[in-house]
């Protein structure tokens, strides 16, 4: 697919702790830092003729901020919600009022760790959940919108 | 009861998403937007010889900050704790410092939607609590709080 | 609001224990019977133009024959379920039932005492709730009313 | 990717009531048949040079018995476990044995629907998860597949 | 100890609600500010041979900013989480990326108190947790570190 | 079976809000009144060679009552227990102090309700339970008591 | 203890289905009916000054219209709450109302049957619990009450 | 009713262990053998106008295949789940995908057994369920169809 | 009822801390001593045609022990078994193999503290339990006793 | 013991993933084949008198039937359930159905894994329960047999 | 295998109760003793070429003093904890500890009784498990011990 | 603080398996010996103006009886409850009665174990608690004792 003059927008949000990618955990993790992420995000979106804007916060608060922002600017959202996946009702109600779709991923395999890593507040209002694909959760998160948002053109 | 030369202040906060009112959802939460209901506080507050201090933040911790302002300024608090509600223990600790009345509310009936909604953590450190009366319920809030303050004086 | 010549009736119903109001704990319940509670109630609804209909009962049947009357005949109900609300399906069946708006009232903040008093079977299928402000909280819920009844009509 | 003389095989497992893709739900799960989900594995694995065995049972035992398959003969797995997901401890513990990569995948976002279909035997023994993205997620899934299996190589 | 050249850094993490230590439940917290309380960790850190870096904010997420600057900075921390304690599994995830020792603090004995507040995401994660001790608490989590960094190096 | 001289009673009990029937949410419970199920009641009946007492009532203490007379009176009870179903641990007592066998009733599948509704204080004390079969339901309790009360006759 | 011209007054209830009291089970509750209690209850009393007023119903409202009577014409209360003591709350706020000693009792041991009679709403607000000791109960509560009474006087 | 040309078949499915009936526990099952069980169920069947077709076994995915029939072939399903009634989502699965009543069936009553037997995951997706009637709960449950099946012509 | 020759024996069993009593909290447990209940315990039984032996420890093993004695020795056992009421199986074990009546008594109602003290091991394996009634208790618990053995005798 | 003409036999039924035995995990399972641990059972039970039956399937249905064999034609069974022992009440009725006593027997000790596998649906209806044992296990469940066999004839 | 000079030595603990074999519940237990258990042990072990030790008590320190001589002294523990399997976390670090395979053993099968009997503290940390087996049990565990002890030397 | 001519007085008490101090998992609780930790913590109290008394036992009595002692003659107790924690009761009663200040130690961190070991029976009644800091937890819990000791006096 070869890119357009206005491509849509998919708002990449990543939540607290993703800023120490590739330096938290390298062998859960990978080596590969947020930059190098979110490089890669914007290259296969190109491909995919998308456009990625990319966030990262620590702040729960920052978060939903940037989620109201895709109320009317993307054609999608992909979210790694972090630690705020288990906690954060205030982040599936930003979530859950979005008027496109909405993929929740997580680097690992979340239902491997922690028993309290397996509820999460924000997968009932996501479209799809993708966990423990590594970085490439977020090449299938793409393709996935991709998908969806041609299709309903 | 007419205006006084210097009335007792409350303040209203409202929490994550209200910022969206009158987009998000309308059928539930109405068409009138985070504006014109703080427009209505100030009429009602008006006329109880009330003044209204209105905030709004996604971010719990601004959102306690705010509290922290009525440590001593203020007669009164109206909180809408959003999302917070079920989740901040902070948000509850900070409430729980106050020394003058708290009315938790909810625009919708909280009772009658998801299970995990029931729990409040605010609730039982506020004084009265008032759920499902939509933007009604402000005005409610500032009639018991006018009540409350008038009588304490 | 002036008087009107058939004013909507609200079924205003008190149960379990509230015949022992003004007598018991007058610390947390205040020291007003029933009859100056339902009195007060009587002249709020006039200034609102409405009409109170008052039931007080301890027995569950009698609350549940009650509510049925407001099957046809009322515009709105206020009910105290008192210590019913934590136990009584055959109760929030009875409301579930009724055509028109119901608020759900308590004196106390059942939040901050024990926790099964959290737990209402008459929240979900009531309209609002209002809990913690006394006897306040009557006037609040006639005002929801008045305000809900009018709207409609 | 161009085609191999010998290309890794992958095994696609589809569990119980999956033969009835197409007439079940078609507005939950799409009216595309098993055959056509098939067909579309085989041909997407086709363009990433992998070779696709399907197999489809209701019966636990079979399924099984299909896993066991996978300790020597390919190269991942992809499978819907279908109702098994929530109850089969004994399909956990097949695939708990296999020295392959294991996707979990389903149609519809199991966390939007009943609460036991939140918890899963196979999560925790899987790779990667995949939920919601409906056939499109045996596409992601095989690419997943894809890049594991050539990094490894 | 005497003082050295460069003495090994402490952060000193205080969370929220902490700003009003002296102001709030004073029979609970003692009658000493924050900055009393800064103060006197900085004495005490210096008679060590420790230096102390302090921080306070109401914001989950200013917290685990300033938890991620001990990555390198820092020998050891000190967090009194306050009400995030119970809540916040994001900064759990912030402590646990730590290579240095983390002790959980608690001015009041947070198990003779309400039963959620018996509950700690950050305990597991922590290296020493001290509860009950009030500000002498923070006296003794300092020496724990100087003789853990000392026996280190 | 032609009619008896002196036929088996059965004593058919109704619960709270079953006064509302054909009143109450027609698509669930159906148009027909009260007064039209037990005309049905009686009608079959006499069929099957039995006779019919028909109670009903909103006050759990009458619905005691009446079980304690078919401690003598009945060869058999068909109850709906309404709400208190769920919730009357003295109505379970009163009808497993009766030696005639008990069949529980419910107009709708309770299972496919809220979740409180599963359980059942009656259940363990009756003999046979039917559930979702509208008022057809009443027709299977008489059979399967009129072959009961035959077969120990 | 010599009868008195005015004995203090002690109130005996006796909730559902202890009306069937010998004719219900006799190998659990003995064969003496309810008559043959209560008046041994009376002889007992009389022969420690005290004098009984007993109340049998099987209407969770009587025996809270009954408990309000002792608000100020008896010494003291015997409740036998029967299937009451598990599920109403409504009779506990009646009996957590009175000014003197309250005694529950249970002709059976509770505890020794289904899990769900181990709970009681009354015995938190209780002074004293006697369960299993069979009609002798009744004579150990009122020698309690005897003390108790005394003692105060 | 007489018999008709192509009468409506209904499908009867009994689980695991039914195979058994007669010779396991008859004071709980009776003494009829399967084979008698079914024939009797011809018979009644054959009085309403309907026809039977009958299956057994012990294995969850022929009850599945078996439920998958009747997709098209019949016009009600009689399923005895037996010990898959608690265990088996993929059953559920089955059933809700049917156009046709189904009635859930036990010979014992489940809930005066084993905790574990009162929860069902087909209830919920039957129409009606019947427990506790032995084997006369079968005549009962096509008596049930032959209405509904009738009504709907 | 007068002395005898060898009257019957009871065991008067105190376990964990009641050799406090009187030291203990005497606002909840009375200014008495273990030695002056006993001595109570003793006239009382005297009176009552009893005997007591009388054992205190607060070793579990040692508790266990003395109850072993009353499997020939004794008429009937009172025992408090303190803190192990809701720990000790052992006890428990101990308790139920006796073939002569046990009354577990408490001389605080344990059911108006914490909530774990509500569940006790011994009142199963109990034949009646007494709490709240003070030092009173263990007269009422010597005349239930005297009443059974003299009964049986 | 030497052999008999007709010694009795023992059915040994191995469940899901039994057959793996040797390949999968050895080192928890060791490095026997199920073909070299049926050997062994049948040397070890020549010794003892008996003769072995072996069964493996991974089919839940294949074991049901399995078990229903032995109604008749042996004097004992041993049951390695597998991942069905946590999850098939089906194959739990069908053990509870033989009238010959069950050793259920697992080859590593499940209660040191995972909180599921530490419940046996089986357990309560096997006579005897052996794990984490390995392969010696089957041996000490044949002398079991051996012992009980030979007591009843 | 026949007697060694210095034989390796198994220790046997008997909790609590254990002392009243053959006559505690002998339908349950047996007849035999305490003693005549303890010869058989020795006979067998002695068969097998190992030595007993045995020690029983009714005291938890006790046995954990017993458990600790094992520490340097014995090849392998057999522990019977009776009540203590279920409520001593004490007892369970102190078989944690030690260095040799241990065998918890009960007489009765606990999966057969009380719900509490189902949880034992010291089976996540014992080698292997047998319950139910009676006596036989204590061959069972010394020929798993005697083949364990030979197998490492 | 120099040495006093009578210095207050501090119980350290040692519970269960703490005698196994060095020998057991020394990468977990170190390599010094209970003698070891006992001489470290007089050193330690020496320079801080206390004398320290030292008790160890598994006995949960003894432990029960040691604390006692303290009702008269300590100015505070430091205890190690070992596996206790987590199930006595009995212990808790007895630190609930001291008229001193307690620290609760534990030399891992409990929260960081098995999840039984997060709940303790003691905290709640404890002063101060002190996890994961080793040895040097007791030089911690002497320093908060000298303090408080001190300020009291």
């Amino acid at each position: 697919m070869s890119p357009q003059a206005n491509p849509p927008r998919v708002l990449v949000v990543n939540g607290p702790n993703l800023d120490l990618l590739g330096r938290r955990e390298p062998e859960v993790y990978g080596t590969d830092t947020l930059d190098v992420l979110v490089d890669r995000c914007r290259r296969v979106a190109g491909e995919l003729g998308l456009e990625v804007d990319a966030r990262q916060s620590n702040h729960e608060g920052v978060l939903i901020d940037a989620v109201h922002e895709a109320m009317t600017g993307h054609g999608g959202v992909i979210i790694n919600p972090g630690g705020y996946t288990h906690t954060s009702v205030a982040l599936r109600d930003a979530l859950a009022a979005l008027p496109v779709p909405v993929v929740e991923i997580h680097l690992s395999n979340v239902h491997a760790r922690e028993a309290f890593r397996s509820h999460s507040y924000v997968s009932p209002v996501a479209t799809a959940v993708i966990a423990g694909a590594g970085v490439t959760g977020y090449d299938l998160a793409l393709r996935f919108l991709a998908e969806r948002i041609v299709r309903r053109t």
